[in-house]
């Protein structure tokens, strides 16, 4: 399982201050809790704080001074993405590009580059697709340009875009199917990663939801996850769910990863 | 979600010292707590305490006599099978037959007539498959025996034989993949259910790797489990689960149920 760490995002108030006043003590506490937690990646969004490129490099900046742990650039600013790239020390992961030829055009050739992996959100041009053969259409047009870059498909993670289970029911079903055909397009097949949160948008049981959700996404071959990686339950069922699908061997200790 | 609760069974030492007393006391403890709990069976195990059809019939009125809740006949032994059918007041689910022809000669027909379900476990003559192909082959030949009795489908619950994580590890995912082609077999298709325990034979995290992996048969179309239906954690677990597939509608009070 590929854990990325959500937290680094200004969207929370510390991080927004944080930045704001260029104090990194706030995001040095959530760079080791998330890493200590089983991060593989840290997600770094700058959100609509500021659209400098140099504070997302302050912000990947203060991060790497601290761990190891590669980035992952949230950003849908291409200038941005640009600059951050280069400030990061290993291989990040970028997050996002869409099937939209603009995105694409924007994102590839920078990632293929700097043998980056890419976030594939399969949305285009007409907005989020709502059956889960559009989404796997639009994943395939992500993947097969990705690969004609010389991009590997172990570089691609294929997002199914999940949606609120509160607001959108039925989308969940689609999203797993989705998640289902996209393991066949390839061998090895690219990751599969969701935004784990989403789906229990405004719903009452949040963390409950989403720890069933990425169970029944594992099962169904998702193998990435944007999440809290310090909800010790749902990093738990994830391990759980990975020992089922024979990922990993049984031990009892399988949980003190 | 068709919850089977496992506990009125002489491999529990209360209900065992019960039968040789003939004292209800103990069984109707439980067979209040898992209706409560949302059973909508009563599993009832004479087990090897006895091999009189009346002890059978004898638990099974101690359940009627203060529970509505159908019964799940949980037996082996034809003789004790076509007794305790007749002591039931509403039609029953009979665990199980096989596909082995001795075992769905003396149980189909006797399920039929009576209008009775039946758990049809996917081994035969030559034990237990390995595969999910085999499972699927047997489970047919249960499938095909019931519906030629004129049987519906619906009658049927289709039991992919469980196996422990911890010793047959690469089993699991047979498992599931054998459930998600049962789906296929007919239109509505046949339940699928699991004596779920078996998972976590063993196991350290008993509760967790049992809700996990029923979250993920439920994500390959499971809809029933044998299985400890007062585990409130697990039964929350399936609730949404089933909710993710869109067989019951959100509404944040669902685990109220």
């Amino acid at each position: 399982m590929i854990f990325i760490g959500e937290r680094i995002n200004t969207g929370f108030k510390t991080i927004k201050q944080a930045v704001l006043d260029k104090d990194p003590e706030p995001i040095r506490k959530l760079e080791k809790n998330q890493p200590n937690a089983g991060a593989n990646y840290l997600d770094v969004n700058l959100g609509a704080v500021s659209g400098k490129p140099q504070d997302m490099c302050w912000m990947i900046e203060s991060v790497q001074e601290a761990v190891e742990t590669p980035i992952c650039i949230d950003t849908n600013k291409p200038k941005i993405l640009a600059e951050a790239i280069k400030a990061c020390k290993k291989p990040p992961l970028i997050n996002s590009t869409t099937a939209a030829n603009d995105k694409l055009d924007a994102v590839l050739p920078l990632a293929a580059e700097h043998n980056a992996s890419v976030i594939g959100v399969v949305m285009d041009e007409t907005g989020t697709p709502n059956s889960a053969d559009k989404r796997v259409e639009n994943a395939g047009t992500i993947l097969a340009r990705a690969m004609e870059l010389g991009m590997p498909p172990q570089n691609i993670f294929l997002d199914p875009i999940v949606m609120p289970l509160k607001f959108t029911q039925d989308q969940a079903k689609e999203i797993l199917q989705a998640t289902r055909q996209f393991t066949l397009f390839s061998d090895p097949p690219p990751h599969i990663v969701c935004g784990l949160s989403n789906i229990s948008n405004d719903a009452l049981h949040k963390k409950l939801i989403n720890r069933i959700f990425l169970t029944m996404a594992i099962a169904n071959g998702m193998d990435a996850a944007i999440c809290d990686v310090t909800d010790r339950e749902l990093v738990g069922a994830a391990l759980t769910a990975e020992l089922i699908m024979n990922r990993e061997i049984y031990a009892d200790s399988y949980l003190r990863k």
